[in-house]
């Protein structure tokens, strides 16, 4: 926890217009500390004249330490992947309210300043790698640091599925789909579909059937060591969906997924104040009357 | 209830090769009882050398009193909205184990003859009618026995509405989607989803939010008579489906649907030793230890 | 709805020392606008120097036309059950936040004026009356608007009982307990079990069973006209406790309850912009992000 | 996993009359293999003229290298406490269905010889252990194999408490109470209240709010090394309950209770085949139709 950052990258949320004046304070406020700064592609688009050096997703770890996301939970949820893959750490600027992920306010930008300057309470988030085979048997590798969602390409069609956790049969289910999150997942989707809340520590593994067929189906978790492996037997899988952090989304043309506990972690930095309780109590309401 | 049946059609469940059996066994026991018997096209051709007149499904009223279905609520459901249509009562030989809807067994064919004989429990099960635009802003309107399901066409997506009931807001939601369903209907999908029973007698719909963000949404019920309106706000709505029992799907190309009590009822006939809570407590495993 | 009132009794919250102030701005508001009012009895105690006409309970009907509650939602359930048998209507100003029942807020205390000069919306809610033996084998009836609960009198002892509904068996039971609610409770205890929403008009009832051994049990919603018998085999009944609103709380000391719609109902008065949709939403937190 | 037992204890499930006849059998079964046997003193008053040497449950382990249980999962669950004091490995003959714990077949009682030869799986499963006043300020300790429950007194009554982990503080609860299980006790009373089941490997415990009155309370899993602290604010803490495994029950007398993983484990040890995951779909019932 003892590291300083003098380079940073910075990746905007796309799609909304009124990111722009948010990155613009930031680079300004970065510049005048002196921070070398370099923009991903398609958030320099966004913003007119800024004369920062471009690079794409896959050069960021060339030009910098730091990889700061500007958004909220689903910008940084997409950096993720470009962080991990290029072992670079990630701190989220919230451009709403406070987020499970993105936890400082643009009204409170100095706090990036304490992180650069090696302040900062680092976690080490797991993600979870996929391995399917596509079309052409070739096969096809995904993270995902929230989910791995199975559900059937025709919208609200059930699934017959079984899982298997290290080679051991676990349950046939007919159901909407399945969730399998991490614990950083486990307070998304997954929360929604009934599943508990994971300490974001956990090395634990959470199973979630979508609107089971059978009534006595329950989420299940497990140890985030388990090679778990998802068999769709007597079915056509050119009409599954493997969707990994809601965005990664692949048809499914093999009979099977495997998941596992990638190598890779990711290095989530936050304010020396954070507090994943607060967080909890914040983000689910659980302090409303 | 006291009416008694001279003439049936027959309408057996499609993409199943094992239907044929159960269908000649119960032409065979229905021509020695003398009954005139029409074949719904469809069925028809699973039969061959059948010799027995063949009709399509918008022709059934002209030739029989009362519709069997051979197959299992799936069958049923499907044969519901014909039956409605015509307003013939309908009954179901359930090709598996006990159903909700079709409740005579294969090997318990004789209890056909009671109901012949006009002893049976004859049920009136409401149904849902939508009306909502098409492309061309023509009015398009279904039937639903069951539930009526909206959802992305984009599996996994979550989608935003908000409901009306009775022209007042009832709330926005960010969920997966929402099933509309009908007492019928509370033991299928939308019990899966963590709605309630309802009984099948009750004046009555439940609306169940699937996998809403929000966690303190909860099933809502609301009395039968009240018109529905659920409005897709900021959204491109070519991108949703509208599921009426999972079978009629429909695109949504105006921003609403609406969903009240249809005119018409299903006359659902039972043996007359029919008990509603017997079949919950089987179908649901309420008697396993 | 046009009836107008000229006389009030004032029912305030027990056991809070901070209630003195609300119900003396009351007082005085009615004072001026020369409305007839009387204390119930404990409440005048709250209240030093009140030179106010105090009764009990039993006898407001006989100087009032309608009952003023102060407090909350719990303080206007407790003095349901002497509107309903003295047949007065009743308004409840509520000193926290808004209730479900009681939605007049005390800086609010003018909508009051509406109501007394017959500007209201009246909502009839129904009760649940219960029927038992105690243990000279006399039977005890009592009135509950929320919620009967049947419990062991050993704290966190499961409870075997099965549920009868018009001398039909639906269910056994191993299960914490039993919560049969109305639509007006439905909202309260019954919501924490996993029991849906029902609306306040609706005229059911809902069967939620207490954290229910058996996986597959659900709520369950049956129409109000039905009568229910809880029946305990096979345990000492000496054991167990009967709980109506969580207020009157009788040892059970036959073998079985019944429970069916009580023939009063309680005359709930609202402003006449009341809005139930609103009350959902605000209450339960619906809008929060 | 090689060592072999040539002396056994044998314990029998109390206040039932029909456990005398497995445990008849079962003792002839190992007088045979010349195994040395002692019975627990209350098991041995169920058996008429056995003429075996019976001691306290204290001195078990001065007699005997392994503990069978006769009975079912609560009885094992009774003699679990004994067993882990005492370091002796436990094993269970279930004399109904299949039990979680207990899982030798009385009709397959043979089992039971592998088990002495030294063939078995031995599972360490870990317990929770209490602390917390008596009524004289004195620390009173308990252990729990499934679940500490922490209710009111009165039977029905809600509690307010908070929890805190690691000395963070959780959440602030209203609600009928709290469970907190083991992956072991993760199968039993905390599902029946919503909680997840957590794979009988995984070092995490699990904490489910009763009936909570807040709508978005979830259960909330971590790590079996953190220490919980229950706190009583504002309330006579006399009034509340703490069930080790539903059955040693003490009042409560300071404010607060704390709970972490106990040093002691529980050896259970299963036949050779035993399969977790079998055992979940057994008894959860996740094969029926």
């Amino acid at each position: 926890m003892s590291s300083t950052f003098k380079s940073v990258a910075i990746i905007g949320r796309q799609n909304t217009a009124d990111i722009s004046k948010t990155l613009e304070d930031l680079i300004k406020h970065l510049q005048r500390k002196k921070i070398d700064i370099v923009l991903e592609n398609d958030t320099a688009k966004i913003l007119p004249d800024h004369k920062i050096h471009a690079v794409s997703r896959e050069q960021l770890s060339e030009h910098c330490e730091l990889i700061i996301v500007v958004g909220g939970d689903g910008s940084l949820l997409n950096a993720a992947r470009t962080a991990v893959r290029q072992n670079l750490p990630i701190v989220g600027v919230n451009r709403g309210k406070l987020g499970f992920l993105a936890d400082i306010a643009p009204d409170n930008i100095n706090k990036i300043d304490a992180i650069l300057a090696g302040e900062f309470y680092e976690e080490q988030r797991f993600l979870l790698a996929t391995e399917m085979n596509d079309k052409d048997n070739a096969i096809v590798r995904n993270l995902a640091l929230n989910d791995v969602v199975f559900l059937s390409c025709i919208a609200g069609q059930m699934i017959d599925f079984s899982v298997h956790v290290e080679q051991q049969f676990l349950c046939n289910y007919h159901a909407d789909g399945l969730i399998i999150a991490t614990p950083t997942g486990s307070t998304a989707h997954a929360l929604s579909g009934g599943g508990p809340i994971l300490h974001s520590a956990l090395e634990a593994i959470v199973l979630v059937p979508m609107l089971s067929h059978n009534l006595s189906s329950r989420p299940i978790v497990i140890n985030n060591e388990s090679a778990i492996e998802v068999i769709f037997n007597n079915v056509d899988t050119a009409d599954l969906l493997v969707r990994c952090d809601g965005q990664v989304q692949t048809m499914l043309h093999g009979g099977s997924v495997k998941i596992k506990k990638a190598k890779e972690k990711l290095r989530l930095l936050h304010p020396i104040d954070y507090n994943y309780f607060e967080t909890l109590r914040s983000k689910l309401h659980w302090e409303t009357k």
